[in-house]
């Protein structure tokens, strides 16, 4: 999508096929800055430091990653370390270790003397096909966008699924965009999702570099505005979703789910078949919900009056940052994926 | 409370009463600061920047308004609007006008020559009720409390209804001091309470000077506390009360009562009667809800790494601040009030 009137990829492989540049999203919307990733070890931190973030992106991320890898050293045990690493840099998004274990099972198979053309073909391959994805998401959703019987569309998001959380598009503004595009009357609730802000930071600024309406939110404000009216509809992305619809998604998620039932606001998931993880089924969250520092809820950036980007210590008590939850299939209106549109109970059998 | 040990109220007349005292709490929890009032102006102005807030807190000092206002000048006209100043300075906390109309028209009978000083004993009895008034909230709070059987009992609170928000002991949190005291075995989950922190700022702070466990979660976590098992009961304050138990507080409370009576979670209101307003009846705020400056979300005050207090812009986009939510009385459990524990719906009849 556009960042001031030109299109950009959020990720993509320089011309030596020796790393790739992406968006350094922690700097966003203070300073637009392209880094390099060179190493495994500048991919794994960016993933960690979340430079790149959003399940489709840090999976295509990981693709590239073992490319990058490969091009230093192609043996079996180089593939097989470098997927490890890369898969423990985030261990929710379940698209991270699809695409890592996607790619690692072909290479494998691969002579050593290929594999680092073929893991940089495959990335590339991934990457041009969660594009494609996207837009399929971007169809369908804008299906069900049309439909609501109003003049203007108020349409509240949680976290960051847009295109800076994918290669382009995004999956939850996906529809967004699309509607947009084609000239329906939409305004956006964009919550700021706390701790890291990756509504207001991230969710904003492209919405605004898209000119789409928009308004940033606290966290708390969602269910004034549903109960005033003032919510037609939710659309939210997805970082893992179990195969009878269950969905882990940035934490809060689950809070404005439960909302959105009360007051009967249809509440839609937009995500890549991949989120689903084949195996993970019913309520429980058999995986562990990564728990992040808490310094990311303690300490905040933004620009100081001198207009230096600055980080000021807000808190001084410990804190306690589960970085997900879980939206039982019950709060989910639909799931919209690339392939149609599905009851939340349902997902899992798409992928039979 | 304490504060470094030294017991404190939150605000108190001046030896020569012309101006008071206060805790001046837009400097917490970075610094402990006191700030004196002599004007009316003064005392306008500490309300609106919420150097004082919490609705006791601000019936009291509007009160403590009255006698400064009447110490320059004590004619009807002063007294009116000085009055009229002080209940427009925020107009969802009732206790402001409450206690403003309650010292306005016993003044308004005496003669000008004896109103200055009545004006100060009856701000200081209103501080005194206030705190005999969160003792009792504590006393019925704290049986609410012990009859829950863990070994650990975890309260979720959201924004400050804590000493910092009353004269002393505060209204959701006296309870939990005085569990705390009576060597209950507690720990408090603090909502941050975005846009202006003042659970991390307020309540964490002043949890941290009385040594009670604690630990601040953003807005967006309690839904998968209660997930999980891991929030035994809700306790929070209250700005107004309709005479059929339909509570507005501070924004997010609504969600994170949703969430509750989802979990089959108790959620209690503490307040004083004071908040109860008799003209306020059902579920649709016959009031505004104060609509606060965008910048409180905008911009965000910390330390820096030199140690100085700085505010930093975190956000470019345009934001809605509305400042209060309606929680209807259905999720409310009970409220409990100085003088019992009440069904929601009874509340209006306990005035009578």
């Amino acid at each position: 999508m556009l960042v001031e009137g030109k299109h950009y990829r959020t990720i993509w492989p320089n011309k030596a096929l020796n790393g790739v540049t992406v968006i350094d999203q922690t700097y966003l919307p203070f300073e637009f800055k392209l880094r390099e990733l060179t190493s495994l070890d500048e991919v794994v931190e960016a993933i960690k430091f979340m430079r790149v973030r959003g399940a489709p992106l840090i999976g295509v991320t990981g693709a590239y990653g073992i490319a990058i890898a490969l091009t230093k050293n192609s043996t079996n045990q180089s593939l097989i370390e470098a997927g490890k690493k890369l898969i423990d840099s985030r261990p929710t998004a379940v698209n991270l270790s699809w695409a890592v274990n996607l790619v690692s099972d072909k290479l494998i198979m691969e002579p050593i003397e290929n594999r680092v053309s073929v893991a940089w073909v495959l990335a590339n391959k991934l990457a041009d096909e969660d594009i494609e994805t996207n837009q399929s998401i971007g169809e369908i959703g804008f299906n069900v966008i049309r439909k609501v019987k109003k003049s203007r569309i108020n349409i509240l998001t949680h976290c960051n699924a847009g295109w800076l959380a994918t290669i382009d598009h995004g999956t939850a503004l996906s529809p967004i965009y699309k509607a947009f595009k084609e000239g329906l009357d939409i305004h956006v609730w964009v919550d700021e999702t706390r701790p890291r802000n990756q509504g207001m930071n991230l969710t904003a600024w492209e919405l605004g570099q898209e000119s789409i309406p928009h308004t940033v939110i606290t966290d708390n404000a969602g269910g004034l505005l549903m109960q005033r009216g003032e919510v037609d509809l939710v659309i939210v992305g997805a970082d893992r979703i179990s195969t009878d619809g269950n969905v882990c998604n940035k934490i809060g998620t689950y809070l404005k789910a439960i909302a959105a039932k009360t007051h009967n606001i249809p509440f839609y998931v937009a995500a890549p078949l991949s989120t689903v993880d084949l195996s993970y089924h019913g309520e429980n969250n058999l995986f562990d919900i990564e728990c992040r520092d808490e310094e990311e809820i303690l300490k905040v950036k933004g620009m100081d009056a001198s207009n230096n980007l600055t980080e000021v210590k807000i808190g001084y008590s410990s804190a306690y940052n589960p970085a997900f939850d879980i939206t039982p299939a019950k709060y989910i209106s639909k799931i919209i994926c690339e392939k149609g549109i599905y009851e939340p109970s349902d997902i899992g059998e798409t992928l039979k």
